[in-house]
């Protein structure tokens, strides 16, 4: 048996910093044991299929972040003027991530956008990158994110592609599925016709949710 | 656009129930929120990876009362009599499957004993319920699970296999890497040899940690 050569350093007080950080600002929304422990799940979540842990406490945090004002949201005790769209897929390294980054360029704050994957990646295919440049898109905030309850529950809308059985289901949301070439196995020239197709479909659905005024 | 046609039903009436009565169970513990969002994470992860959906809300019951459990073992408000051991492999459904169910085999209650996948699969490898079922050891009731904060926090000594990079580490615990074949990619006669040869590792580890009195 040999000792073990880890490849991630104890983060419990970097975390605990960020868990501090976020109970002050979730202050009376949510509880700080809940928060801690959004903060720390999120991190183990993330570390579990993330390649790159240098970012990972960052990420944990802003991931923590965003899953609370989700739930916060849900209660009804953050405000959500806008619709709340839910792109999944299966690694959110693809589909999904074009699909939020391409609903933003084309409505803007007429709507709030999430993505997530039912079985997240090691990172955002190069590919999905390239051709989002070509519309003047970074991603380069963006990571691969794992499905979790509170997404969902804030969500108004879920689009699937690709992973509708991973998704749980609650009334009074709006679920569909989109039918697309998964990036993972196209080449560049293949992206980008899945990237016009989910353009196309992102207009249509937030020309019907967030009529432009 | 198509209607989506969802695979899982709207389990939160199930969920809250299943919340309320571990609330009253970790009462003084873990707080009545803090429970309700673990169930409902619970239930939101195994749904990513699982391929049956029938049990899923409890099995979603039964992971959180145990990660529930191991918050408070590591608060230090549930004792923890014996030493724990955490087995972590990539799907959770072969090698730490197989350590776990050994383990208690072979120590009976010296030892604690969890196990969790980094990417869990979809079932338990049917070679590995037939070469543990060699040992009348039943896995009925064992299912994929995701590698979590809490379980990690809870335990005493952690072995990955195959899955290093993806565990969190935290002070004051034994990790030790276990180099094995994956029986995912082994006829029966492979598994039955991987499946000795973590008798013999658990068998010595077990015998330091918890000797026979």
């Amino acid at each position: 048996m040999s000792t073990f050569e880890h490849g991630l350093a104890d983060v419990t007080p970097i975390l605990t910093r960020a868990s501090e950080r976020l109970a002050s600002r979730f202050d009376g929304i949510v509880s700080a044991e809940t928060v801690e422990r959004v903060v720390f799940e999120s991190y183990a979540t993330l570390a579990r299929s993330a390649r790159i842990t240098e970012h990972l406490p960052a990420l944990a945090e802003h991931f923590a972040g965003d899953r609370l004002t989700a739930l916060g949201q849900s209660r009804g005790m953050i405000p959500k003027p806008h619709p709340e769209i839910l792109f999944v897929c299966v690694q959110n390294s693809g589909r999904s991530q074009m699909a939020a980054a391409i609903t933003t360029l084309v409505a803007g704050d007429r709507v709030n956008v999430r993505s997530a994957g039912s079985q997240p990646g090691e990172f955002i295919l190069p590919a999905v990158r390239e051709v989002l440049s070509e519309l003047d898109v970074d991603l380069a905030h963006q990571y691969p994110k794992p499905l979790t309850d509170d997404i969902v529950r804030a969500a108004d809308v879920v689009i699937t592609m690709g992973c509708g059985d991973a998704c749980p289901l609650y009334p009074g949301k709006r679920y569909e599925d989109w039918d697309l070439e998964d990036p993972a196995e196209l080449d560049v020239d293949g992206v980008r016709r899945v990237r016009d197709e989910i353009r196309a479909r992102v207009e249509r659905l937030t020309e019907e949710l967030a009529p432009r005024s």
